[in-house]
């Protein structure tokens, strides 16, 4: 439902552009503040200066607006190419342990989870934001076997949803923050598990 | 919340025990038919035939309920102890998998997790559940340890979580059923970091 861009936001700086601005910024602001429960188009406009109208015609509804805003801060998140699997694993896990520990990206999750239980829409949102951010990342698995460090016909998929699972129930069932420790057993924990070719597909 | 038992729920198949088997029954077909929002005390007073003031004294909400419901469901898993490490990994993932793939179930955790963005006391008792459940079947790492399979200072609570990360990260996140094959990678990536020493923690 973000997905239909309407006409001038390609101009940037255009009006449009500014609006989507005002408007995830002030979502990130009330998400730093309350979680996700409390927030509200009202709340949204109030604080982006944005009428209400408009948002509402642009998101629908708050999930719209926070889903825009994760795909925003998420797309930020660069994919590591050190030269080294392991290397480029342990950067990778350390900036969705840096993302997930802060509180307004943890409310942000939390609060879709939840919203998801409600919404098949949002579940089908979030659902493709995950699959779309780990297929991006999948290049780190790509170089690793292009260098020879993990075997030929790795899926490349498993190898980031195993990094990443652990990080996520930590934060989302466990309702913790990513600690060193937990950073450091993950990494190891897909690492080896790759070298040993556990990811492996038989072809055929 | 769930845990103050009131005078009589020692005896079996005493009023009070015969009343909770017939609430906790209605909610499980309850959400075999639908989802966790669309629970709601009338509706389980409706199904059980236990007046709804009864419901509401002895669990207060729907989610006092579905706790109660949650921890005795999940209180039959068995934990396995067949003598070989790899075989108490894969039975007891099995399990996990069988209990997640049943539609009520997936709703039970789902409709959880919801609830928990919206109540602390959900949410803390959501974590206990998991604590518990966790410290539980660690008795297959410890006995794995005994049996020298997998190193002495292995981190038994670690070793299930990663084992169990994937599994809820599927059903909670991506929204999919367990599958043979993340069954058989789950196991065997935990597998392979334990042996290979991951989980083991320095002593001092």
């Amino acid at each position: 439902m973000t997905e239909r861009p309407p006409h001038g936001s390609a101009r940037p700086g255009g009006r449009t552009a500014r609006t989507r601005a005002a408007v995830l910024a002030a979502a990130y602001e009330e998400l730093d503040r309350d979680s996700f429960a409390a927030l509200t188009l009202d709340r949204l406009a109030r604080r982006s200066g944005v009428h209400v109208s408009t948002i509402r015609r642009r998101w629908r509804t708050v999930e719209g607006v926070v889903v825009d805003l994760l795909a925003e801060r998420s797309s930020t998140l660069p994919t590591p190419d050190t030269g080294d699997f392991r290397r480029d694993l342990s950067e990778l896990t350390q900036a969705i342990a840096d993302f997930n520990n802060t509180m307004r990206n943890r409310n942000l999750m939390q609060g879709l989870i939840a919203a998801a239980a409600h919404d098949p829409r949002v579940e089908d949102i979030l659902r493709t934001a995950f699959v779309r951010r780990t297929e991006e990342v999948t290049l780190i698995v790509r170089n690793a076997v292009e260098r020879g460090d993990i075997p030929e016909a790795t899926d490349a998929w498993e190898v980031i949803a195993t990094l990443g699972a652990p990080l996520y129930y930590r934060v989302l069932i466990l309702r913790g923050a990513i600690d060193e420790r937990l950073v450091q057993t993950t990494v190891e924990t897909t690492y080896q598990a790759a070298r040993a070719g556990v990811f492996v597909r038989e072809a055929g």
